[in-house]
C-alpha cells in the first residue's frame, strides 16, 4: 500500500481529495496519476492534465477513453510551467508532480528544475486552504541529481505560518528510491 | 491536519487501524496516544500502555476514566523494551512511539538508544501482515541527537522485502522539529 513514492502520494490524495474537487496533474506521463485523480473527484469534478510531449498526452487521452472518463478531464499539451494561464483565477485541491522523464520514452526529455519550480509555485499560489501539492522526485541514474536538490532547496524556503513541508523518504531501499514532497495548504 | 510529527502519525493510524485492532502505546506519556488508541480500536479492541514513570501511568489511567474507555486498555508500569513478556505470542496491528521525555515532566528521564531500538525491534518482530509502527522522534534541545541517529541507522537496516520504511521531515521549519518514521509490514 505504501511501497513506494506514488503509492504513498495515492494513500495523502484518496484522503485529501473528495468528491467535485479541482484536480490538476502537471506531468501526465503515461496517465496514471490523470486517472487516479479523475477517479477520486467523482463525476461533479474536475482534473486538467499538462505535458510537453504529444506522446504524453495520447497516452492519458486513450487510458481515459478506456475508462470512460474523459468527460471530466481537461488535457493541455503544454509545459507545467504555463499552468497559470489555464487556471486563470480558479482554486484547486490538489497538484500532483512526477518529476523525471516519461516512462518508456525518450530519458533526454525530462523535467527540469526552472521550470518545475515556477511550476510548484504557481500550483501553490492557486491552493485552497487545506489543499495538497504532492512531488515524486526521482533522481538518480539518468534524472542525476540537480532537479531534486533545487526542489528541496525551494521547499525548505516556504513560509511554515502557511504551508506544512513533509518529506518522505525510505531509508531502507537501495538505488536512491524516490522522494515524495507533500506540501499542504495550513493557512 | 498534517502540521506535525505527531498529527501525522494520527493520519497514517486512522488510516490503519480497524475496529478490534490490537495496539500499544510504548510510551504512555500523558496518554495523548493511549486515549487515541482505544478510540480507534473500538469496544471490541485492545490497547497495551507502557511507561516507566508513575506519573505517567497515573495520567494515562485518569484520562482513560475521564474518557470512560479504561477496559479496552491495559497499563503496565514497564520498559517497552519489555513489552515481549506482555506480548507473548500475541500479533499486534500497531504500535506507537514518541521518544523523548514526559511533557512537563522530569526532562533528565527520557528513552534511551538501547532500550528504545530494542523495543521497536520487538514491536517489529510481533507485527501482523499490514501492521503498522509510528515513532515520533524528538531530537536537539534536552533531546539531543543521539536517540534520533542510533534509530535512523537501525531502521536503514530492515530488510527491504519484509518493511517499508518511511522518514519524515518537516524541512521549512527551524529547531530541529520532530521527525516521524512509520514502518508497514509489507510482507
Amino acid at each position: 500500500m505504501l511501497k513506494n513514492a506514488v503509492k504513498l502520494s495515492h494513500f495523502y490524495l484518496e484522503n485529501f481529495i473528495k468528491d467535485g474537487a479541482f484536480a490538476v496533474d502537471a506531468t501526465c506521463g503515461n496517465g496514471g496519476d490523470t486517472l487516479f485523480l479523475a477517479e477520486l473527484v467523482g463525476e461533479n469534478g474536475i482534473v486538467f492534465g499538462f505535458d510537453i510531449q504529444k506522446e504524453a498526452i495520447q497516452n492519458t487521452r486513450l487510458r481515459l477513453e478506456n475508462a470512460k472518463l474523459s468527460d471530466r478531464v481537461q488535457l493541455f499539451l503544454d509545459g507545467h510551467e504555463n499552468m497559470e494561464h489555464y487556471l486563470d483565477s480558479q482554486l484547486v485541491d490538489a497538484v500532483v508532480f512526477n518529476l523525471g522523464y516519461l516512462p518508456k520514452g525518450d530519458h533526454s526529455l525530462h523535467t527540469k528544475p526552472k521550470t518545475t519550480i515556477s511550476a510548484i509555485d504557481t500550483a501553490l499560489k492557486h491552493l485552497k486552504k487545506e489543499g495538497i501539492v504532492a512531488v515524486s522526485i526521482y533522481h538518480g541514474g539518468d534524472s542525476g541529481f540537480e532537479e531534486r536538490d533545487a526542489v528541496l532547496s525551494f521547499l525548505k524556503t516556504l513560509d511554515k505560518h502557511i504551508y506544512n513541508v513533509i518529506i518522505h523518504q525510505y531509508t531502507n531501499k537501495p538505488n536512491n528510491p524516490p522522494i515524495l514532497a507533500i506540501i499542504c495548504h495550513n493557512d
